[in-house]
């Protein structure tokens, strides 16, 4: 077996035409190759063109998800009570869904291994959400993971370097030779991590909008295809959602600001935005697990688990055992604020028609809620509240946001781009439904 | 400038569609950047397989053939007297156009500064051709090459270091990754080359059937289509002939052999394929150097060249002048054999209706005309002698082709490729063009 003749396979030749499909051997030997350091990372690359060219069908891209899989190590949860049920989300601005999710299934009965990662670019991350909380620790040991998971029935961490190396040498590879916007590439580099934490069933939340990485529905839904397709070669159950990301999910973004309206949810008080979707993930979750035998029954499960309490009280036990200082949680909440703030103020009297979820996320970048590369810090107290969101009414003068910078200086750049997001019109917007679309592969 | 950017570029991204045109500077940017070692070669081979899939137009190929030009020492011909004109083919079996051509067209006054290959795979190479005379020495400084050049208005020499470093290196690479099969990577390639040593006015024999790189018209087209409008759009006048390639040219294959052959057409009674290519390649140059108006004055010219016997007289003048043994050449002629000889018949009565070329090259390779890596030696005195060509009739038994191998052991292999490579059939088959098609960019 020669790199070249598989690149030139999947590229085509005239013995096979372009995009002919790889067997699980060819792909083993290319990226255990490459991992192992002896396919040099110019033939990967060459590799990675022809896969953004070509395609790969969903068998293919599971071949690609399990050798990358078998890279590193798998998460050991055996022992543990089953079905282990996750989320995971493309990436949004406010999209906190996962702080309230997982304590709520979690309360319905569903054991959810939950592996996260940080912001980066104009999106938030629930890691760096979490790390806001004083004392709470996300880099978890196995042990620690398994422990508090059989504790809580959820737990939050980090990827460990033993997990899927092959992700990150490919992903570094593919962000420097324009081979990240590939559907396959991106399917195996998510599913490879969500099934090496373990993950029997899985919701995708496949964010779709200006202030996602999949601008419109068609290139969501091929995402959702390919995620709910290679899930199901591979022997997983998996839904794929496809949301709304055109206006930042609820009224707070921002990484302490996000726990606070995630506790509100918890509460039953929670924006109507968030606490829908939370609701539809964790009705999903509940289903995929076997504890609601349908959707409606499973957004009752995570109905009970919010009004009973039960929710609330694992979120807060998971805090406490992930090492997280639960009183001065209580004593922040609503009142730990940045002081370098300002106000955004409507510049006109009508209804709100958008507020660009792209912009608002670059804005939160410069007011430290994000990072531009992986290295830099993120301030835990920075972020935005919206007091309005589209479709509402202001009159001139009114505060529709109040900004929180992680210095004074980071404030100007902020409200410009802040100014930009928000669009005000005479007349009100049409409502637009959150959820798109629901692709199941079971 | 970021090479990702220039990559994704080409593969198309939100602000550009894909293939976009790169600029010159993008171009410089990656190209010279991959030469001085501070553009990675996992960047390049991505951009290589993003331009395989996008292509490159004329003009953005011209910008990649004059940086990779710029790579490296251009030949200085400054003093000599041109326009300096060459002929480049694409590689065939049975090809020693060049031999014969360079000095007919020098006798008619043309300064032919000629820069060779090697055989590689099933094509011949000139240069192994010119080394089987005894004593002849490829290998010229620049120095000897515009001696020679002035004395006998042709030079034969291969290419130094010094030319296109940035074509090795890129060449190496698109070996190994999948991009070797791409029109514009190939025009560079070549045209590069060529207008390194001084080539003020091209003609190009672009190469079609079983025996050449390109198997078919629509291919074969593309490339000549690119060759003359990349050198137009480089201020070169170019002339791309499209010449059939399906089975042998002339009667003789190997290396000493197709010097004989050349020797013939230089007397007048070469083969009518040999002789008619020559001929029209050799108008084209004429042409393309003003010295004729017309293709058909420019055949009057290479035939009075051949009939007053000066372009044999230059040809052994350049043998002279580059350490060639003339006495033992003409002693040599038509006697020098490798022992190591057999014969093929023909099995049944009736008309050749093919003598593949591939199949006959690949047997050349095996008897040590040609070689399948660049460090392998070739035999002088190796080769295939056809009796029948074509369209001729022969009775069984028939001695169809004298074989001649480096070793008693190559003769098996090569002959049984050899049967393979004769097909005979009750009926005389078609006449077929030799000359497909003519594109001329002047």
């Amino acid at each position: 077996m020669r790199a070249v003749d598989i690149i030139m396979k999947k590229r085509g030749n005239p013995t096979a035409p372009a995009g002919s499909s790889l067997s699980r051997e060819e792909i083993a030997f290319l990226i255990s190759g490459y991992v192992q350091g002896e396919i040099p990372d110019y033939q990967i690359s060459a590799w990675l063109m022809s896969v953004y060219f070509n395609g790969m069908n969903f068998v293919e891209t599971g071949y690609l998800t399990d050798v990358m899989l078998t890279s590193g190590s798998v998460i050991d949860l055996s022992g543990l009570t089953g079905p282990f049920v996750d989320k995971h989300s493309t990436g949004g601005v406010g999209d906190k869904i996962s702080l309230p999710l997982a304590p709520i299934v979690a309360a319905a009965g569903v054991c959810v291994p939950m592996m996260s990662g940080r912001a980066l670019g104009h999106t938030g991350g629930t890691l760096d959400k979490l790390e806001s909380i004083t004392g709470y620790k996300t880099a978890l040991s196995v042990r620690e993971f398994r422990n508090i998971l059989s504790k809580t029935g959820f737990a939050m961490t980090g990827q460990t370097k033993e997990i899927v190396p092959a992700d990150r040498l490919l992903y570094a590879l593919r962000d420097v030779t324009g081979t990240v916007e590939s559907v396959p590439l991106i399917t195996a580099s998510i599913l490879s991590k969500k099934v090496a934490e373990g993950a029997d069933a899985l919701v995708f939340d496949v964010k779709c909008g200006s202030g996602a990485f999949m601008k419109n529905l068609a290139d969501a839904q091929k995402l959702a295809d390919s995620l709910a397709g290679t899930g199901k070669a591979m022997g997983k159950k998996v839904v794929a959602l496809i949301t709304a990301m055109d206006e930042p999910l609820g009224y707070k973004i921002g990484n302490f600001l996000e726990i606070e309206e995630s506790m509100d949810v918890l509460e039953g008080h929670g924006p109507q935005d968030v606490t829908e979707l939370t609701l539809l993930c964790g009705a999903w979750m509940t289903v995929l697990a076997h504890k609601a035998s349908s959707v409606d029954e499973g957004k009752d499960l995570c109905r009970q688990a919010i009004h009973s309490g039960k929710a609330m009280e694992l979120f807060l036990e998971n805090v406490r055992l992930q090492g997280g200082d639960v009183p001065r949680l209580l004593a922040d909440r609503e009142s730990r604020r940045s002081r370098h703030t300002t106000t955004i103020r409507a510049e006109q009297t009508g209804a709100i028609s958008s507020i660009d979820a792209f912009t608002t996320g670059l804005a939160g970048v410069y007011l430290g809620v994000g990072r531009n590369k992986t290295d830099e810090q993120v301030c835990p107290d920075a972020g935005i509240i919206l007091k309005y969101k589209k479709g509402d009414r202001v009159n001139a003068g009114d505060v529709i946001m109040e900004v929180y910078g992680k210095d004074e200086a980071c404030l100007d750049p902020a409200v410009h781009l802040l100014q930009k997001a928000i669009s005000i019109s005479s007349s009100v917007p049409d409502k637009t439904p959150l959820i798109l679309k629901e692709i199941t592969a079971l």
